[in-house]
C-alpha cells in the first residue's frame, strides 16, 4: 500500500469512530468566514448539560464525580461528544477511543455505586494524551504514516495496541478516563501541528493561525473544551507554545518528576536534552490536580527517571504565605522585556506591560532580567537535536516514504554526519557550564530585588509573536532567514531544565496592536518577525506569557501563576 | 622536563611539606615483617592527645569543637600529623597543604572566641578529599604527569591553583578544614590507585593488599585516621571499594543528590553514567552528619545537576520506626549470595553469612535477590566507559608522555573507534530498560517479604574477594582471564543509581578462612578468582558488605547501615 492509501485508510478508519449522531451537519466555513470554532460556535451542536459538564474545569468536576453528583458515564459522553467536534472542525486527534472510555465510565459508576467511594482523586476525569502515550487498545502513530499498524514502526513486537505508557496507567489508576489521543506534527520536532495523516491542526480561536506544536492536538482540544485537561511533551516549548496560542495554562515541569517511562519519541536515547512530560488545562488548578495526583502515586518506583520529590504543599504555601504577609515581605520577579535580536509583535509587547502593571499594583518587585546570553545556549540545544544527524527521523520517514512536511524538511530534510562520543561530551560540558552561569546571575539578583531572595520567578514571552502563521515556525533551518520564530524564550528553558508554566494574558486586538509603522528591522530575522505582523490576521489570538521558575520548583511556579492568572482574570477573555 | 623528573620533582615538592619533626625515624619495615600499619604501629609517632584526637570520629569531633572545649587548631594539627605520617607508611597523598589548614583553624578558633559561636556545623572539622577536588592554593593532578602545573591539563587558564569545586567551598562554608588531596589510580578507572607520581597506595591494614581504588587515597587514609572523614567520587565502585577494603563506612548516593559542580574528571561530558561525590569514614554518623550539612546548604541553588532534595528526617524515622514498633513490623532484606559466574573467596561468604545471621537474630525478613542478570547490566556500563574510545584518557598521557600502568593500560591501551550518536541512544535506551526492568523485580518483592513493602534493601558483597591483591583487578580488559574482579555487585549499582553504603563486616583470618580445597571452578573467571585466595597474604584483610537502597534513598540506607554497624559491632574489629 503506498503511503498516500495507507494515511488516508488511517485518518478515514479514525473518524469513522465518530459516531453519526456527532457529525457536523454541514463542514465548518472557511476561516474568513468562521474565524473562531470556540465558545458558541461550538456550543450549538452541544446540550446545555453538555456544555455545563464541559465547561466546568478538572477542579470542579471531580468535585461532582467523587461525590457521586456528576456520573463518570454523563461526564465522559459529554466530553466525547465535544472533543468529536473539536477534531471535526480543527483536526486535532489521532485517536478516537470513545467505546473504551464509555466502558470504563460505566465501571466508574458501578465501582461507585458498590462501594460508595471513587476509585481514586481523578474518579471520572477525562484526560486526554498527545499520541506519545501507548494506550491499550490504541496504536502510536506519532504522527508518521510509516507507524500505523506497528508499534514505533516495528511490527510483532507483541506490544502493538497491548503496552502502555507508565503515564497512562497511572492516570487510571487514579479513575481518570482515557479517550483520545491527540495531533502532533511528525517528529515533533516542530512548533506547529501537521503530519501527512491529519494533515493540519489549526487554531480554533483563529484559524488563520497554528494551534503550536508540538503538542498541538492537545492546544487545540482544550481550547474548545473538548478536554479539561491533557498531558503533552516539552524538549523545545512543545508543551507551553500550544498552552500560549490556545490560551490555556500548561506547565513544563524539570525533567525527572513526572514519568516519561514507555512513551514513543523521537531520537529516543538521546540524553543531554530530555523532553519531558506535563499538562495543559483550562485552569492553574486543574493542572496543580493532576500533578498531585501523579505524584501521589510515587511515579519513582515506576520509573527509573523520576526523582523521588512527593508533591510539596510546604513550597507552595510559602508563596501564599509571602503575599498574605504583605509589607516588607513581598515576591519579586525578574521581567525579560528583549532577547536582543527582534522586536517582538505589538500582541506580546502589550501583553507583557498588563502583567508588569499588574506585578506592580499588586506590590511585589520587578527586576529587569538580563540574563547570560540565550543565543550561546540555543546553540546548544540545535547542536543537540541534531546529534543522530537526523538517522531515526530518516529511518521513521523511509518506512512508508511518505516527504518531510514544510518546517520539518528545513531542518531535517538532508541526513547530516553523526556526532561523536567527544563531541556531544563537550556539548555536556557546555550545556553544564551555561547552566551554572545562569544559576549564579540567577543567585546574584538577590541583591537587586529588596526581599532577601533572589528574584522568585522570571516572567518572559514565549515568542515573539502571538500564535504562529502557518508555515512560517520551522525549529531548526540552515537558512536563518527562513524562521520568524526565535526560541529564545521557549527553547532555552529546556536547556536549564526550569519548571516554567504558561499564564494566558490577553487577546489580539486590531483596534489597538496597531503596525509599528516606519519601524526600522535590525537585522534579517527581525524583519521577518516584524512583516509577519498583520493586526487582521492576528486579531483575537491568544497571547501568554511564561513563569519560569527555577528546577523542580513546580509547585512554586504553579502557586506564582495562580496568583498572577487571579489577579489578571479581566484581562484573559 | 621528561616525565619522570617532573614526576619525582612533583613527588618531592608534595613531601617536602611534611615538617621534619614529623618525619618518620626509617622507612617503614617491608610488609613482610609490618604488615598492618595502623593502630598501634602508627601510634607510635603520636602523642596520646594527638591519638585521643584523632581517634574520635566526626560526629565526636564537631561536639567538641562547636562548643569550644577543642579548639580548630589542635585537631587540625593533630591530623595533619597523623596524614604526613600515613603518607610516610602508604603514599596517600597528592597534595599536602597543612600551612593554610593550620591557618584557616586559626581563624575559627579567632571567631569562635570573637562571637561565641562556631562559623558553621562542622566548625573545625578536618575533611580530606580525593584529588579530583580543586582546592584553592594547590593544583589537582589527578594522578596525570601531564596535569603537573595546570589546569586539567592546560596552563594559562586564569584558574590554576585558584579555582575551587563547589564542595570544597561548600565544606569551608560549614566550618571544615580542608588540609590534604588524596591518591587516585592516573584515569580513575581503576580498583587500586596507582599512578606515575605516587606509585602505588597500599592497603595500610594488610600491605600485601591495595587500598582499592580510584578513591584509594581516601580509604588508606582514613583507615589509618589520617582523616576522619573524606570525599571520594564513584563512577564504578570508587566509594564502596575503597570503604569496603579499609573497613570504613561509604556511601554513594545517588547521582544529583551532592554537588560533583567544578570537579575534575575523567572522561568529563559522558553523562550515561555519571560519577558521583560522597563520603568515607570510621562511622555513618560521620556520613549522616557531613551530608546532612551539605544538603542544609541548598547544594541545588550553586550546582545545576542537583536535585532540590533536603536532608528528610522523615526517610531515617521511618526506618527506625519500624524497628521500634516490633513484632509484624520489621524491615526485609534481599540477599545476594552468588553472581552466578564465580564463587566468592571464603573471608566473603563468612562475612555474608555474619550478616545474615544478624539480620535474623534482630528478627527482619530475608529474601533471595534474584534480580535480572547483572552481566548484561555490566555490558552497558563497559560500553559507556569507552564511548570515547579512549581520547580523553589517550590525550592526557600525551601531555607528558608518560606510560599507562597494568590495568588502565590494559583496558585503554589501544585507542578504539568512538560511539556514534545513535550508538550511545541505543545505549541510553538500554540503560534506562535495565533499570525498568530492576525496578519492577524490586517491586515484585512485595510478595515475598511479609511486610507489605518490596526489600527495604538488598545486601551484597563488593567483590568476590575481601582487598584485591595489586595488579590483578583491572576493571576493564579485552581478556577475561586478565582478571579476577567481578564488578558484579559494585557497577551494576552505579548502572541503577542506587544510593548504597559500605558496611564493614569482619577481617580475614587465616584460621577459619581456609582455602576451599578440592574445588572445581565453573570457568576461567572463576578458576582465577579461586588461585587467587591466599589464606597467609590475606589475613587481616577487611571484608565488608553493601547495603543497597533504591534511588535516592540516601538517609533510609544510612539508617539501615547504622542498625546493621550497631548490631555487628563485635564482629567488626
Amino acid at each position: 500500500m503506498d503511503w498516500q492509501t495507507l494515511a488516508k485508510t488511517k485518518r478515514d478508519s479514525v473518524n469513522a469512530l465518530i459516531p453519526p449522531s456527532w457529525r457536523l451537519p454541514s463542514p465548518v466555513p472557511p476561516a474568513a468566514e468562521q474565524r473562531n470554532v470556540t465558545g458558541k460556535y461550538i456550543q450549538q451542536f452541544l446540550s446545555p448539560r453538555e456544555i455545563e459538564i464541559t465547561e466546568t474545569d478538572a477542579v470542579g468536576i471531580v468535585k461532582q464525580t467523587t461525590v457521586g453528583s456528576w456520573t463518570a458515564l454523563e461526564v465522559t459522553e459529554a466530553f466525547c461528544h465535544r472533543a468529536a467536534l473539536a477534531h471535526q472542525m480543527v483536526n486535532c486527534l489521532h485517536e478516537i477511543f470513545f467505546e473504551a472510555a464509555l466502558s470504563d465510565a460505566r465501571k466508574m459508576d458501578e465501582y461507585y455505586v458498590k462501594n460508595g467511594k471513587p476509585v481514586g482523586l481523578l474518579h471520572g476525569l477525562p484526560v486526554s494524551l498527545k499520541d506519545q502515550f501507548h494506550v491499550k487498545g490504541v496504536e502510536t502513530t506519532m504522527g508518521y504514516v510509516g507507524w500505523i499498524n506497528t508499534f514505533q514502526g516495528t511490527t510483532g513486537t507483541g506490544k502493538e495496541r497491548v503496552f502502555e505508557s507508565e503515564l497512562a496507567s497511572t492516570l487510571r489508576r487514579l479513575g481518570a478516563i482515557l479517550y483520545v489521543k491527540t495531533s502532533v506534527p511528525h517528529t515533533l520536532m516542530a512548533g506547529e501541528t501537521m503530519n501527512n495523516i491529519i494533515t493540519y491542526t489549526w487554531n480554533p480561536t483563529n484559524r488563520f493561525l497554528s494551534c503550536g506544536g508540538s503538542s498541538g492536538g492537545e492546544g487545540a482540544l482544550i481550547s474548545l473544551k473538548g478536554s479539561p485537561v491533557g498531558f503533552g511533551t516539552d524538549i523545545g516549548g512543545s508543551i507551553r507554545v500550544p498552552a500560549a496560542f490556545n490560551g490555556l495554562y500548561g506547565i513544563r515541569p524539570s525533567s525527572g518528576r513526572v514519568p516519561y517511562e514507555g512513551m514513543a519519541n523521537s531520537m529516543d536515547g538521546q540524553n543531554t536534552l530530555l523532553s519531558v512530560v506535563g499538562p495543559l488545562a483550562t485552569s492553574v488548578g486543574a493542572l496543580k490536580l493532576v500533578l498531585k495526583c501523579v505524584l501521589s502515586q510515587e511515579p519513582w518506583l515506576r520509573d527509573p527517571l523520576v526523582a523521588e520529590i512527593p508533591w510539596r504543599d510546604e513550597q507552595e504555601n510559602a508563596v501564599f504565605d509571602i503575599v498574605k504577609a504583605g509589607g516588607g515581605g513581598r515576591l519579586a520577579f525578574g521581567i525579560m522585556k528583549t532577547d536582543g535580536a527582534v522586536n517582538f509583535h505589538p500582541p506580546v509587547r502589550r501583553a507583557m506591560d498588563i502583567v508588569v502593571k499588574t506585578v506592580e499594583k499588586l506590590g511585589h518587585r520587578i527586576v529587569d532580567w538580563e540574563p547570560p546570553c540565550h543565543q550561546k545556549g540555543l546553540d546548544l540545544v540545535f547542536q543537540t537535536w541534531l546529534f543522530d544527524g537526523g538517522t531515526d527521523i530518516h529511518a521513521a520517514f523511509a518506512l512508508s516514504g511518505e516527504p518531510m512536511l514544510g518546517p520539518i524538511a528545513s531542518a531535517y530534510g538532508t541526513l547530516k554526519e553523526q556526532y561523536t562520543a567527544s563531541q556531544i561530551a563537550a556539548i555536556n560540558i557546555g550545556k553544564r557550564a551555561y547552566q551554572k552561569e545562569y544559576m549564579e546571575y540567577w543567585n546574584s539578583t538577590s541583591a537587586l530585588t529588596g526581599t532577601g531572595r533572589p528574584v522568585d520567578a522570571v516572567i518572559a514571552p514565549i515568542a515573539p509573536y502571538a500564535a504562529a502563521r502557518p508555515d512560517m515556525d520551522p525549529v531548526l533551518s540552515d537558512d536563518p532567514t527562513a524562521k520568524y520564530s526565535m526560541p529564545s524564550f521557549s527553547t532555552i528553558v529546556n536547556l536549564l531544565d526550569y519548571s516554567t508554566s504558561v499564564l494566558p494574558v490577553t487577546r489580539a486586538d486590531k483596534s489597538i496592536d496597531v503596525v509599528d509603522s516606519g519601524y526600522t528591522p535590525q537585522n534579517s530575522q527581525d524583519e521577518v518577525v516584524h512583516l509577519a505582523y498583520d493586526p487582521e490576521i492576528y486579531d483575537g489570538a491568544h497571547v501568554a506569557v511564561q513563569i519560569i521558575g527555577r528546577r523542580f520548583q513546580e509547585e512554586k511556579v504553579l502557586a506564582l501563576t495562580e496568583i498572577l492568572g487571579d489577579a489578571l482574570e479581566n484581562h484573559q477573555l
